[in-house]
C-alpha cells in the first residue's frame, strides 16, 4: 500500500471494532482461490457477464464470448432485487441451473446474487461465489446466513453506507465462521443526476488500509452508462483495486435489466486489452485464463 | 390536501406505476383500524415505546406509562437490526411475549420490527403492526412475505430511497394481497453531521398526495437528540403526518440501545400536553384512550 | 427552547469558537427592529414577495397585496444570481428604485439580495434589509464588506453547508461590526429529485440553541412547489422558526423567475389565515400590520 | 474519447444550453498555452505548491522542489477562503509578490485564487493563471470579471455543483470574451466522513464528452489526507483528466493551512515517478520541464 505515513487511527478511531475484517489482526491481504483462480495478492481479477440470466442462448454465447476475451469468473443474477413487483424478477432456480452449465461448458467459476435467507442453500449448491447486493448490505439475518456457509462470499457496498458500515457488515459473515469475504464498490447515491451512481473511489486505498479482505470494483453500476465503464474500469485498477465486476450482455440494445450499462462483447474485448497495458504499467496480474472448451 | 394547484403528474411522471398504492386509482385516503385505533383519516395516532424490548420490567413500566399519558399503540423491538454483530441484537420471541404481555395488562396494540423471511409468522402471532425498517426497505422477499400475511404494516423510508422507491416497495406489499400498509418518514442521511438523520418533512405532503396510505413520522431515528424530538413532532403534526413513532424510555441514561433519542417519561407527557393543543387547532383528533386497567 | 436535558457540546464540541454568534456568550435572544417591526423573541415574521422585481405594475401590485394580507416586509430581488448567463439578470438599480417606491408607497421595509462587495454600498441606499444568498454564503469579501454596512443582513446557509459552516459565516459579518444579522435555512440538496431541495427543520432547533440569531425559513426554495409552500410553513413555525421569507407573485405563471414555487396573492392570503390559528396555539405572535395607504 | 456509443443528448438534454463551452460547437478539444506549457490535448499537466503563501523561504524552498521534480505550473493561495474569520486569511498582496518572485527565479508559472471582483485587476498583474475556487462558482460577479480579464482561469467544481451548474459557470467567463478557461474536480460532498470530500471522477469522462474545456483534477482536496493523494492522482490520470492540481509543502506538519492533505517534497517526487509510467501506458504525455536555474 506504498510507503506514506499512516493516518488510519485518524481515519478510523474505532477500526478496532473490525475484531476479523480489521488489517491491524491480519496484515498480510487475504487471498481466495475459486478453483485455482485468485482473488486478492496481486492479481487483477475479471468478473464478467450479463445482469440477469435471461435465457440458455444469452447466458452461454455472453460466458463463451467473456470467457475467450479474458474473464475470469461468469456473474449473472437469477434472483433480481428490482424497484418494482411489476419487472422481470429474474428466473430463480432456472437461472441458477444455467449459470452451472455454462460453468460446465466453459470451465469458468460463476458468481450469482442471494436475497433470501431461505435461498442460501440452494444458490450455494450452484455457485461459487455468492453475492450479497448492495439493497442488502444491512440484512442481518441473510449475512449470518451466509456467515454459516462454506462459499466465498461478494459483499456490496450499499449506496448510502458508509466504510464503516461496510467494514461492520463483512464482520457479521466473517464472526459466522466463513473468512472467504470480498468487498465490492458501486457506486453512492449523491446529488449529481448524469450518472446512475457517483463511484467512489477514494473507498478502495481507504478500505485497502482498514481490512485485509479483497475489494472489487463495479464500474457497470457506478456509471449506469456503457460508455462510461472503460473509464472507470482503468481507475479502478489505477486506484488499487483487486478486480472489476462488470455488466457484459451480447446484445446490450435488447436486454431485460440495465442494457444502457452494460457492454457489448466487443467492448468488453476492448476494455480488456487497455486493462493488460495497464496492469503491466502497474505491475499487477491480469491474467487471462487458457481457453480448453473449444 | 388543501386546494392548491395539482403539480402531481409534474411531481412524478411515472406515478402511474404505483397501481395500488397511487392515490389516483383510490381517491379516498386508507384508514387502517388496529382494534379499534384508527390510523389515517382525520386522526393522528401517537406509537411510543423502547426502542428496543430488554426486560419485562423496562417494557411493562415504559407500556403503562405511555398508555397513560396518551399512547396508542406500543413499540418495541424485539428483533434488532445492528451495525455490528457484537451489539445487542434483541431479546427475539421473549420479547414478543413480553409484548403479548404488555398488550394483555395494558389493552394497548403493538407494533415490532420483522428483519427476516423465516421470521414472519412467528411475529404475526404476537404483533399488531408489523414494521419493515430502513434497512429491509428493499429487502423485496421479506416485503413479499409481508404481503402474504394478515397484519397491518409499517413500512419505513430508507435513508437514501427516493420517494418513488418507497412508494414501489409499498406495492410489493399491497400486491400480494395485504392492504393494511402505512408508510413511515424517519430521517434520510445527508451530508449534515449534527444530527443522526435528516427529517425530510417535504416528503409528508408529497407522499400524502401520491398515495392514499397513512404517512407516519419517526422523530426520534430522524433527529437523534431526544431533545430536538418535540420540535420535529410538533413539525411533522403541523405539515399534515397521520401519526408519530416516538422512542421513550423509562430510563433513558441506561438504555442498551438508542438512549440518547429516546424520551423519558416526563418528556413524553409534556410533548403530548403540547400536541393537544396543536392537533385542535390543526383540526386533527388526538385521541387520548382511556384508561381500563388501573 | 424547552427544558429538555442540554446537549449542545455533544452536537457541536466546538461551539465556543462562535465567539459573536454563539448563544453561551448572549443567552437572551437577539430581536431586531425593523422599522417598528421586531424579528426574534416571540414575534413569528412574514416576509413576502416576488422572486424578482420586474416591472412597476407587477411589483407594486404584489407588495401592496402582500402587504394587506399581513406581510410585514416585502422581498423582490433586483440582482439575480442565476445559473446560465443567458437568463434574467434582474433590473438592478432600476429594480432598486421600484422598491424603494413600494416602500413609501405602502410603508413597508424592503429585504434584497446583494451579490457582490461593489454593490452592498449602492444596495444598502435602498434596501432595509440585505440578503445574502445561498451561492454567497461563503463569499467572504461580501461578508466582511456585510460586516462594515449598518444595515441588517439575512444570510442564507448555502444548499450544503453544514450549521458549522453557516455559524462561522454569520461570525464574518458580527465580527466587522454589524450586529443585525438573521439566519435562513432554504432547503438543502440531496439525492431527493421530487422536490427542488430539501427542507432541512432539523436545523430550526438546533441554530436557536448554537445562537442568539433569529432563524427564518424560505420554503419556497425549500420545496420549489407553490402547492407545498403552506404545509412546509405550517412546520416552520411549528418547530420555532422566528418567521418566513416566501415568493409571491400576482401571476405566476407568467413570472420571468421561479413561478412554480411563487404563491398567487389568493394562496398568501389562505396561507396567513392558518398561520394566525397556528401561532395562537404556539402562543407565537404573528402581527398583521395596520393598513394606513388606501 | 474512445469509440463507445454517444449518449450524450441522455445525459443532458439540455446540453445545447452550453453555447460557448460545448463540444458540439467545439469537437476539438481547447488546447491552453501557458508561457510554452501545454494544458489539454494529449499533455498530462502537473500544478504544485503549497496551499497558501506562508512566506518567502517556504514558498521558494517548495517552488524549487517541485519545479526539480516535474512540476510544470506553481500553486500557491495568496487570499484563502477559510471557514472561520479567525483563521489565517492569506498574505494578499505580499503573497501575490512572492509568486512572482518564484516564478522569475525559477521559470514556473504560477495559479492562485481570486475572491472578489475588485482583486482581479490586482492578480491578473501577478498571475499566469486565476483560480476560482468551489465556495464562488456560482459567484457570478466574479466570473462576469474573469470573463473580462485576460488571463486563462481555472475554475473549480462547487462542493455540491452539478456538472450542469459546473458547464453554466463556465459559461459566463466564456461569454464574457474570456476563452481560456478550464474546469476541476476537486470531490464533492457527501455522507461519508472518511475523507475530506468524495472525489467524484465519474465526472472526468462525462465532461470531457460535454465540453472542450480542459479538465484538472486536484486529488489533495477530494480525499484530505496526504496518503490518498498517489492513489487517486494516478485514478485521475488513467480516467481521462488533463493534469493535476496537487498540494506539496516543504513542511507539511507546520503548514499554516491543509497541513494533512500536502504531499511531502519527496512523496511528490514518487508520485511523479510513478504517474511518468503510467502516461507512458496510457499513451499521455507527462512532460516534466528541463532545469535551467541552477
Amino acid at each position: 500500500m506504498g510507503n506514506f505515513t499512516c493516518e488510519t487511527d485518524a481515519v478510523f478511531p474505532g477500526s478496532n471494532s473490525y475484531l476479523k475484517a480489521g488489517r491491524h489482526n491480519h496484515p498480510e491481504g487475504t487471498v481466495l482461490d475459486i478453483g485455482g483462480i485468485k482473488i486478492g495478492g496481486n492479481t487483477f481479477v475479471i468478473m464478467a457477464g450479463p445482469c440477469a440470466v435471461e435465457s440458455e442462448i444469452q447466458l452461454l454465447t455472453t460466458a463463451r464470448a467473456v470467457r475467450e476475451r479474458g474473464a475470469n469468473i461468469l456473474r449473472g443474477g437469477a434472483f433480481k432485487p428490482r424497484s418494482s413487483p411489476y419487472s422481470f424478477q429474474g428466473l430463480e432456480e432456472e437461472g441458477l441451473k444455467l449459470l452451472r452449465k455454462a460453468r460446465i461448458e466453459y470451465g469458468i467459476p460463476v458468481i450469482t446474487e442471494v436475497m433470501d435467507t431461505r435461498q442460501v442453500e440452494m444458490v450455494c449448491k450452484y455457485a461459487d461465489i455468492l453475492q450479497i447486493g448492495s439493497r442488502n448490505m444491512q440484512n442481518f439475518p441473510l449475512l449470518k446466513e451466509a456467515g454459516q456457509c462454506r462459499k466465498p462470499v461478494l459483499l456490496k457496498r450499499g449506496m448510502n453506507a458508509t466504510l464503516d458500515e461496510l467494514l461492520l457488515a463483512s464482520e457479521y459473515i466473517l464472526d459466522g465462521g466463513n473468512e472467504e469475504v470480498m468487498l465490492c464498490e458501486r457506486g453512492i447515491r449523491s446529488f449529481e443526476t448524469s450518472y446512475r451512481n457517483t463511484m467512489d473511489l477514494n473507498a478502495i486505498p481507504v478500505l485497502k488500509r482498514l481490512t485485509h479482505l479483497p475489494v472489487i470494483v463495479d464500474p457497470s453500476h457506478g456509471t449506469g452508462h456503457a460508455w462510461m465503464v472503460p473509464y472507470l474500469a482503468k481507475a479502478a485498477l489505477a486506484v488499487g483495486a483487486d478486480g472489476l465486476l462488470v455488466e457484459v450482455h451480447y446484445d446490450p440494445l435488447n436486454a431485460m435489466c440495465d442494457g444502457p450499462q452494460s457492454l457489448s462483447i466487443e467492448q468488453f474485448g476492448s476494455l480488456i486489452n487497455e486493462l493488460k497495458i495497464l496492469s503491466c504499467a502497474l505491475g499487477k496480474d491480469l491474467i487471462v485464463p487458457e481457453i480448453s472448451f473449444i
